[in-house]
């Protein structure tokens, strides 16, 4: 069964959660895959740990990761960028695997760029300074651009926005930095922060909503897993 | 820790989740309350046992009650109206208390229609013939007027088109219904099936979301419980 780490933050989780259901084909109930989603926000802030030495995160993930795995969960995915930093630190022999959000982002990105061409990250101050895509993304075929510190800053703000709940004001800050980032010669921006798509719908394939594509990996791994079981689903 | 007993539908699951977000005050992610979901869609039918002898979802809710006591849930909220038949089946010594949602229900109807007034239902069949609302409601407040079998079937033709994410056309289908009772004489129409508030908006007084109702009283139970923790909220 998924496991879904969450809470980081609650809306972006609810956005995960929407796009996994949406994602699935089904009928009814019983086709759609079951899902344990721990929605626990009482972790330290990622980006005030990897910025500034703040209470470090780990102990947290690492508890519900472990909760995850009592309550039935055999793979976990975590809708937060961020916390992926310390994916390798929950690879462990008594945990679920990870199904890793920018490995779900490659392949978007296979798909969408094939030839490869430049991309944009929007993410936070915590995912770029932990260099969470850059050191595993494919960048001899998808560069990174370098953004400005007044852009990491606007993005910040517009994610604090979201997490407070006030989505209008951050769409229209996060519709901005990604004109400033096509201008920059961006092919593709990468909304590489799970808030971000709670408030910058898709809908255009400028946009690799990393979410989606986690949610998309998701469904992926579930017919994998899967196929054949009675109805195309599987009891938890 | 709130609990929910999910998965009847998934997007009503969905639903609910985002209606807890949008209901709790927080400016931070540590601020929400910790929730954990157990979407296990693999539950039988609850209409189809309850109309035509079906097999029963008690052991799959039994089953998932006792998982989310495990987890850490001391109160439960189950997004499924019809489920709630079998709420004093589940209520037992070792199994956390569930906040119910003909409860929820009439706290808003007290806050909308002081005075009373007749109510309508949309539902399925199975909550209409188990007389969930019926049963729980101060009737002598507020009447539930009665309907026609063919708006019975047409709201569980919508209801199978969320399930099977039609969304659209469940959305004019319910509309039209909604307007039926309307003139019928409902001072309000109780949206109550979890899958209908996904198609139909709230918008509008004349709509009493159950779905909302139940997350509200979630919320409420949260501040109750933990007013005075650290930071107004509490960790797991």
């Amino acid at each position: 069964m998924l496991g879904v780490l969450g809470g980081m933050g609650p809306l972006a989780t609810v956005d995960f959660f929407g796009k996994l259901v949406a994602a699935t084909q089904a009928e009814t109930d019983q086709q759609h895959m079951p899902v344990i989603i721990r929605s626990v926000p009482q972790i330290p802030d990622r980006t005030a740990c990897l910025l500034h030495g703040g209470e470090s995160p780990l102990p947290a993930l690492r508890h519900g990761m472990r909760e995850l795995a009592r309550a039935g969960a055999t793979v976990v995915a975590i809708p937060c960028n961020t916390a992926h930093h310390w994916a390798g630190d929950l690879a462990a022999p008594d945990l679920p695997p990870i199904l890793h959000i920018v490995d779900a982002v490659a392949e978007r990105l296979a798909a969408l760029l094939p030839g490869g061409a430049p991309v944009a990250l929007m993410c936070t101050e915590g995912t770029r300074a932990a260099k969470v895509y850059e050191k595993r993304l494919d960048r001899n075929r998808w560069p990174i651009l370098a953004e400005s510190q007044a852009a990491l800053d606007a993005v910040s703000r517009g994610i604090a926005m979201v997490k407070a709940g006030r989505i209008e004001a951050a769409t229209a800050l996060f519709a901005q930095q990604a004109e400033d980032c096509r201008a920059r010669g961006a092919a593709a921006v990468i909304l590489a922060c799970t808030e971000i798509p709670v408030a910058l719908r898709e809908g255009e394939p400028f946009f690799i909503d990393a979410t989606d594509a986690l949610a998309r990996r998701c469904v992926r791994w579930f017919i994998e897993t899967y196929r054949g079981a009675p109805g195309g689903c599987a009891a938890s």
